[in-house]
């Protein structure tokens, strides 16, 4: 999408044909800082650090990270230890997995002298691949808002609720959540969008306002606690989040609080849509609620807040008192009964095993 | 309760008789500062920039902001102008009218000779009934706590969430929600306590998590979207919140966010209590969703973090990119339903009409 007017991207081949751009999301929204990844061990880290972020952009960085590995270490040893040392940044990233073994398929048959480019060729394919699967479920969320729209007095906004960073910045271009909301913007349609500020890595009020603000889309940013007023009142017409995983049973593992605000649509009658590409969803798991390991990060991220002073500087700033203990759960699951859609690719599927299976046929049996 | 092993309430009379003391609980946690109000102006200005905050204690703020104001002006017109100014420094809260119509109602019938004298007589008593209530209430709590923890295996914690600070800061001594969990603690129960951190002042992150903290009650401050989850996996026993209001149907107005955690709580079977002191009933509202007005405060409390720097300093940071519009609701109103049982200090009682207007028939007849 657009950044004041230049069309970026949140991964891509540099020039020089071998080392991977990248945006340093940290740094976002105080400061726009673009990296160079050199090294699979670079990849690596850009995935641990949340330098960069959002299950299909880690995907293709993974891919990235493997041509990288390869043009280090061609043998099959090397592509072994890339695929255990990628898969470990991030364990529930389910996309991590899915790009790994992609890129393992097709370097291991290859003689080691084609490995270099076969690599760098299938991570441009899976990157070209996201952006073709954002851009289908942009199509399928859009009939939605626009069904929304023409049912609206003239003039009046569509209010879409989201929560966290399933925007462009946590895939390759589009975003999940938001390939719906750019496209009915760009169509000419008024859409509004309240932003969960998504505590406790502020990735709503610091990535998802960043971007909706460059890109021209009218958007508030709120307290993840604001949701279920703004349902109870009628002020949200629609809510659309991303995942990180759902199960073949419809449940949406997504970043912590989704549930929530899950439940207050279902209690007020709104529309919760989850937005996916489909490699996110995982037909080895079948209860979202039992299966999907929870991570649990820093207690930091919950005790220390970074953002930018009156004068300028990026600071952080402890917020609780000294030794409170935190507990920072990354993610939660939402069950699939408060789930209206998900929004993939292939159209809008109802979240049951039955549907899933069906739209994608060659995944379900694979398993 | 206690401040580092030293008895501590959140307002008091100084030594010299007249003037009042307070906490300045916008400095805390990250330091201790006492203030003394000297003029109604400096208590309504006290209760405006949530120096003081929390129902009870803005109650009995305003009755010794009266106080203070017939201190300067003894008569009815005096009376009348306090009224005015100090009822317009928090909307919402509706223990302030309360307090201030207590005060009129034993001022204008008194020669102005005496007026001083009664007022800040009448300003203690409040204080003294506020530390009784909560008592009442912290007896009626620990029967629930002291009946979930029969149900445990012995030595594992009664594991209550909270949202906010109901706690003694925000009343004169013990606390609303905190009353029940503090006499547990003090009768050597074994309880923890899951601190919404409460965006976006961070009342619980910075006061709840203080004075549990000073106290010795084990707690762990977590991100407001975290109680969902913890529900969902058993690790909440009950939650305890607080409230600014409770219409004559049982709907609870309260900190924004408390609605999505008693849906939560509602979906997983735990048990959703909210304590409060009687004047916080409002037998004038019948629906509390339609009819308690919700305040609106400063965008910049959303966009603006305030917290200590590594090296000490207390310094305010943006989390949001220049220029994004932020939406700050300070409220959100529970409906009935969804809450198991008001604690008061008559006892535990049934979020409805009846329940209510028979506990307190000499309130509920009065409008």
């Amino acid at each position: 999408m657009k950044v004041d007017g230049r069309h970026f991207r949140s991964i891509w081949l540099e020039p020089d044909g071998w080392t991977v751009g990248a945006i340093d999301q940290r740094r976002l929204p105080h400061e726009f800082a673009i990296v160079r990844l050199e090294t699979a061990d670079a990849a690596a880290d850009a995935i641990r650090s949340m330098l960069v972020r959002g299950a299909p952009l880690i995907g293709a960085t993974a891919a990235y990270g493997m041509a990288l590995a390869v043009r280090d270490d061609r043998s099959d040893a090397g592509i072994d230890r890339a695929y255990e040392f990628l898969i470990a940044a991030r364990p529930t990233a389910i996309n991590l997995k899915w790009a790994l073994d992609e890129m393992k398929r097709v370097l291991k048959p290859a003689p080691p002298s084609e490995r270099v480019q076969i690599a760098y060729a299938r991570a441009a394919e899976i990157a070209e691949e996201d952006v073709a699967i954002n851009q289908g479920i942009g199509r399928h969320g859009l009939a939605l808002i626009e069904q929304i729209a023409a049912s609206k007095p003239p003039g009046e906004p569509v209010n879409v609720l989201t929560h966290c960073n399933a925007g462009w910045l946590a895939t390759v271009d589009w975003g999940t959540a938001t390939a719906p909301i750019y496209l009915a913007h760009d169509r000419g349609l008024k859409v509004h969008v309240w932003v969960d500020e998504t505590r406790p890595r502020n990735q709503g009020a610091s990535l998802t306002a960043w971007e909706l603000g460059h890109h021209g889309v009218p958007h508030t940013v709120i307290p993840d606690n604001t949701g279920g007023h703004l349902m109870q009142h009628r002020m949200v017409d629609l809510a659309i989040v991303g995942t990180d995983r759902v199960a073949a049973n419809g449940d949406v593992c997504n970043k912590i609080g989704t549930y929530l605000k899950a439940l207050a649509a279902h209690d007020n009658g709104v529309p919760f849509y989850v937005a996916l590409p489909s490699p996110t969803i995982d037909f080895s798991i079948d209860d979202g609620i039992r299966q999907i390991p929870i991570e649990q990060r820093s207690a930091d991220e919950v005790a220390v807040m970074t953002g930018r002073t009156a004068d300028g500087r990026v600071e952080s700033v402890r917020i609780v008192p000294d030794g409170t203990p935190t507990a920072n759960y990354a993610f939660d699951v939402t069950p699939a009964r408060l789930v209206t859609g998900l929004i993939t690719e292939r159209g809008l599927l109802r979240p049951e095993r039955a549907a899933l299976a069906s739209a994608f046929p060659e995944r379900s049996t694979g398993h």
